[in-house]
C-alpha cells in the first residue's frame, strides 16, 4: 500500500503538470490534432503489458480526467459561485437589499391589464409597507391567439404605478430588441423560465447596469440553471437574483413540481440571492402559504407570487391567483410565521 | 340566460336521477350491455338537428360525467378522505402520538448490519428522548448481488434493541409471507415505495393490528399514492402514516425531487399524518437540516432521516446517512428551529 | 331517456349560440367584467332547486366548457392542423420536396468548425446524392466558456460549401438579430430546442420567405410544439418542417428520450412534415442506425444525424457524432432498409 | 508522455492486484472495518507532498474506482448479460420459439371478463395463425374499488380457451402467494410494471420452470430493469422475455412514453428476447399500428396489443383496446409490412 502511496503522489505532480501546460494553451485553445497527434504517438511507445486499445482507453480517460478537473477548476472558477466569492451578494432594488438575511416579497398581477387593477394592488402593497411589484407587459404565451400582454403601454403603467406608490418594478423582458426601451420603465429585468437558455437575451441584460430576476427554466438542471447565471455576469452585470419557479414532472396535481431542495443547493454553489415563486411551482392558490413558509423555512431570500384584484376575471393565470383579501391572510400569516419563527433574524 | 339556466336545473335533475338509478344498480354491477342497448336506442329515436355521431358523442359525455360524478363522489367517500372524516387520525407508537400537532422524528440507520451498530445510534437517541427508531431487516436492493438485509436475524436485533432502549421500531416488509412473522419484532410496518402498488401487501397489513408507515412510490401521482392509503384501510385498519420521500424527475443534483407541496395537497385530501423522509429525497447528507425545516414548516407531522455510527463503511447508502456527531447537530438545529418557531405549538 | 335527448339537442342550440355571441365579440376581445355581471345576473334570477354556489359552479362549467369548444375550435382553425389544411405540406429545398413521401435526409457535423472539416462530409454527401447537410455557426451552449460556434464567419463557411457541393444548407438561428444577415447563406433556418418558445423569433422567421426546421423544445410538450409552429405560420410562413428530437426523462441510459410516438401524432394533427434528430434523441453512436429505421418505419419524413470528420476532436459533441466511415455504412444500411422495405413507396 | 504511459502500465499493474485481492475476500464478504484501518494506515504513511485529506480523497476515489471495475466486471458477469452468453436466449412457447428472428405476437383482451369475451378474441386469433393469447385474472388497480379480476375463475377460462384454440397463455401474477396455483393454467408468467422491483415476485417465478414475461418498471431505468431480469435468472430460470412499456413522463399526448431507444439497448446489454407492449406505451389505438411497426424496425422480438370484442363496455382500458375488426385491420397491416420488409427474414 505504501508503495501505491507512492505512485500516487508521483501521478499527482503529473498530473498538475499536464493540467499547467493545458492551462498555457489556453481553455479555449483547444487543440484537437495535438490530442490526436499525442495519442498515436502514445500507442507507438507502448511496449505493453497493457494492450493498445486499454492504453488508448487509459489515456482517453487521463484526458478526460484533465478535463474534468478543468471543469472542476472552471466551476471554483465560475464568477457566480461561492468559490469565487465566499459573502453573499446583496441586490438593491429600491433602497431594499436583497439577500441580506430579511426576506424580500414580490408581488404584483400576472399580466398588467389596466392601470385601475395594478393600481389596487399598488394601494394593497403600500399599505403593508412593500417594496417590490411585478406585472407582465411582455407575456409569453403558449398560443400566439392568447394575450401577448399590453407591451410598451404595460411597462408605462407600471412605472406610473411606481411612482405612485414607491414601488420598485419587476418585468419580464422578452427578446434583447426590447431591452433598451424597457430600460427607463423598469428596476428590475425578468428573464422568463422560456428564456433561461436564450444565450442572447442573458448576453444582453448581463451587458446593462440593472438588476436581473432570472427564472429556472422549465426542465433546466441546477448546473444549466448556474451556467445561464454565469451567462449574465460574465458580461459584467452581477446584480442577479435567481428564482426556483418549479420543474415539469408527471405529477400533475400542481402546475410543476417545487423544487425546494433548490434553494439550498444553489446557496451553496452560489453567492447570488435565490427566490422562490409559489405561484408557478405550485399553480394552486390552495398551497400558497405553505409552500411560502416552507421557502423562507429552507432559506430562500424572498419569496414571488401573483396577486389580481380579480383572478376570476383575470386574462391569464386565473386559477392561481390571489384576490386582495387572500393576499392580506397571506401576508398576515407569513409575517407571523416570520416573527414567532425569527426568520429574518 | 335566464332559459338557460331553468334548463340547467331541468337537466341537473336528470342526472341526478341518472345517479341514482347508477346508484341503485351498484357501482360494481357495471352492465355494459345495458350501456351498449342504451345507445343504441337513443340513436334509433334521434330526429335531429343534432347528426347521430353528435347524439354517441354526447351521450358517452353524459356517461363519463355520470361515471366522474361516481368517482367524485367515491373519492369523497374514500375511508382516508377528509370528507370522510374531518378530523386528524392520530396513530399512537410506543406512547407518542403521531399526528397530533407536535412533529414525530425516526430515525436510525438504512440497514441493521449488527447489534453494536443500532444500539449506538439507539443510545444517542434515547439520550434525546427519542422514541422511533427506524432500520431495514430486509432490503429491497436494486441487484440481487447486493446487501439484502439480515432478514429475521435483523428484526430480532431490533426488538432486543426497543426494549433496552424504549424505542418503538420501525421496519419495512417487503412480502404478504414475511408479515405473520415480523408482527412479533416490529411497531410499524413500513411499506416501501417500490411496494406502493403492490397490492396484496396493502392487503394483507390492512388486515392486522399495527400501525403501518406508507411510502410514497418512486413515481407515484398522489391520487395512486392516497388509494393505495385507501387499499390498506379498505382492510380495517386505519392506522396508517403517509410518507413522501422523493419522487423521480430529470434532475440528478438531488437522489429524487422532494415533492414539498405533497404534504400540504396530502394534509388536505386524507386524515392522516404525513411524513417526510428528508434522507431519500434529497439523498444529501449536506442539505438534510434545511429539508427538514421546510418540511416541518409545510406542516408535515413528522420527519425521517437516516444515522449511522460509521456511515463511511455503511453496507448500504454510504453518501446520505449523518454519523453520530451530524445527527446531534441536526438535532439540535431542529429543536432551535421549532422552539424559536414554536412549530411545536 | 329520449326526454334527456331532446333537452341536450336544446341545449346543444343554445351553446351554439353562445359560441356565436362570443365568436362576434372577438377571441381576443375577452370581457371579464361582462362574465362577472353575468354571474350575478343568474344567481339573481335563480329559484332552485339548485343552490346558488350549484348553479355558479355550474355555469362557470358551461363556460369553460364554451371556452373548451371555442379552443377546439381553434385548435381546427390553427393553421397548422390537419382540420384547416388536409392535403401535406411540402417543403422544397434545393430541389428536394420534403414530405412527398421519399424519406429526406440531413447530415453534417454539429458545429461548423472550418472549412476543411464541413468539405469532407460535404464530399461524401454529394457522393452519395444528397441533398441537405447541417451545420452550426451559432451554438447554444450550457456554458460561456464552451466553443460559441464561428457565427458569420461558419455561416461563410456553409455557403461556399454549399455552392462547390450543390448542397442545401441548414443551420440555426438564435436570435431576431442575426436573422437578416444569416438569410443570404442559408437555405433552411433553424429553430433549436432551447428556443422553441422564444416566441419573438418564431414570430422573425415567421415574417420571412426562408423554409424553417423548428425543433421540439427539451421538454415541450406536444401541443406546446403545434402551437410554437402556428406562431410560425401566423406570421405569414407555411414552410416548416417540425422535428422531434428527444425529451429529457430520468432515464440517463440515453441522452435524451426519443418520443417516436410524436411522429405519427404530429403527422395526424398537423400538416407539416416530421423529421427525426436521431442524434441528439439518443446521443449514442451505437443506436443511431436502429433509432433511424424505427423513425422511417412509423412514418417520419426524414431524419437528421450528425457527422464528423473526427468525432474524438470534435468541439462539441464528440460522443454522439458518425464519423464518415460509420457513416457510409449507416447510410448504405438505412437504403437497404429502405428499398426491401419500400419506404419511400 | 512515455514516462506517464510507464507509471500508467504499473499502476494498472496495481489495480489487477487489488481486485484479485478483493476478489478473493469475496464480494458479499465487504469489510468495512479493513477499508477504514487501510486509510488510517495510509494517512500515517503519507510524508507529503499531498496533504492528508488529499490521500483520503485520493484512495476513496482508488476504493471507488476498484468497486466500479468491480460492478463493471459483475455488470459482464450479470447472467443476462451479453458478456456473459453471446448468443440469443430464444424461450419456446405453446411451440413457437419466441426471440429467434421473426417477430412473435401477443394478443388478448386486457382482464378476463367471461368465457364469450375471450373466445371471440381467440377464434379471431386461430383464424390467424396465432399462438400466444394474453388476458389478466388478477388485475393490480390503482383504486380497490375497480374491477380487480376474476382470480382463479379466470385462469380457468383461460385454460379451456387455450385448449380449445391451441394457444399459449400469458397471464399476470401478482404474488408469490398466487404462484403454484396459477401455474397450472398459464404458459407464460407475467410480471406487471408496477410489480418489476417486487423482488420476492421475482424470485419466486425465478424458482419455477416456466417461461416468465417481465415488463418494464413505470419509471424504471434500463439498468433497474436488467437487473430486475438478473434477480429471476438467479434463481435459475433464465426463460424471460423483457417487455418495453413505456415509461411516465410529463407529455400527457400519450398514456406513456414508448421509449423505443430501450429496445437495440436491451438487446445489446441482454441475450433475452425484447418485446413491445405497444398499448399500454401509448394507449392510444389511433397510433398502435405505427407503433408496432416502429418496434418491429428497430428490433424488438415480439409485439404485444390488446383486442376486446367491444373496448366501449370493456371493463378496464376501453380507450385503448382494438375490437375486431381494427385487430383484423391492424394484423393485416403488419403483415404486409413484415412482407413487403423481410422483417421476418
Amino acid at each position: 500500500n505504501s508503495e501505491i502511496l507512492k505512485l500516487i503522489n508521483e501521478r499527482a505532480v503529473v498530473v498538475q503538470e499536464i493540467g499547467r501546460v493545458k492551462e498555457k494553451s489556453g481553455v479555449n485553445r483547444y487543440d484537437p490534432l495535438r490530442e490526436r497527434t499525442m495519442l498515436d504517438l502514445l500507442k507507438e511507445s507502448n511496449h505493453g503489458p497493457l494492450p493498445q486499445s486499454t492504453v488508448e482507453h487509459i489515456f482517453k480517460e487521463i484526458f478526460k480526467t484533465a478535463l474534468e478537473l478543468q471543469v472542476d477548476d472552471q466551476k471554483k472558477a465560475l464568477l457566480v459561485s461561492r468559490k469565487k466569492k465566499a459573502e453573499d451578494t446583496i441586490v438593491t432594488v429600491n433602497g431594499e437589499p436583497i439577500g441580506q438575511g430579511k426576506p424580500s416579497f414580490v408581488f404584483g398581477p400576472c399580466a398588467v391589464e389596466s392601470y385601475t387593477q395594478v393600481a389596487e394592488v399598488a394601494a394593497s402593497m403600500q399599505s403593508k409597507g412593500l417594496k417590490l411589484i411585478r406585472g407582465g407587459a411582455y407575456k409569453p404565451r403558449t398560443s400566439p391567439y392568447d394575450f401577448q400582454g399590453l407591451g410598451l403601454e404595460g411597462l408605462k403603467i407600471l412605472k406610473q404605478i411606481s411612482k405612485e406608490y414607491n414601488l420598485g418594478v419587476v418585468s419580464e423582458i422578452v427578446t434583447p430588441g426590447h431591452l433598451e426601451e424597457a430600460l427607463e420603465y423598469i428596476d428590475v429585468i425578468q428573464v422568463g423560465a422560456r428564456n433561461m437558455q436564450n444565450f442572447e437575451l442573458l448576453k444582453a441584460v448581463g451587458s446593462v447596469n440593472k438588476p436581473v430576476l432570472l427564472k429556472r427554466g422549465i426542465s433546466a438542471t441546477l448546473d444549466e440553471f448556474v451556467h445561464a447565471a454565469e451567462y449574465i455576469m460574465s458580461q459584467g452585470n452581477d446584480q442577479i437574483i435567481l428564482c426556483e419557479r418549479g420543474i415539469r414532472t408527471y405529477e400533475k396535481a400542481t402546475r410543476n413540481t417545487l423544487d425546494i431542495s433548490a434553494v439550498p443547493i444553489l446557496k451553496q454553489e452560489t453567492h447570488l440571492p435565490v427566490f422562490v415563486d409559489v405561484t408557478h411551482s405550485t399553480g394552486r392558490r390552495d398551497i400558497l402559504l405553505p409552500a411560502a413558509k416552507a421557502a423562507l423555512a429552507i432559506g430562500a431570500d424572498g419569496v414571488m407570487a401573483e396577486v389580481h384584484p380579480d383572478p376570476a376575471v383575470a386574462l391569464s393565470d386565473q386559477a392561481q391567483q390571489m384576490n386582495l383579501k387572500q393576499f392580506d391572510e397571506f401576508y398576515e400569516s407569513i409575517q407571523k410565521f416570520m416573527n414567532t419563527h425569527h426568520i429574518h433574524a
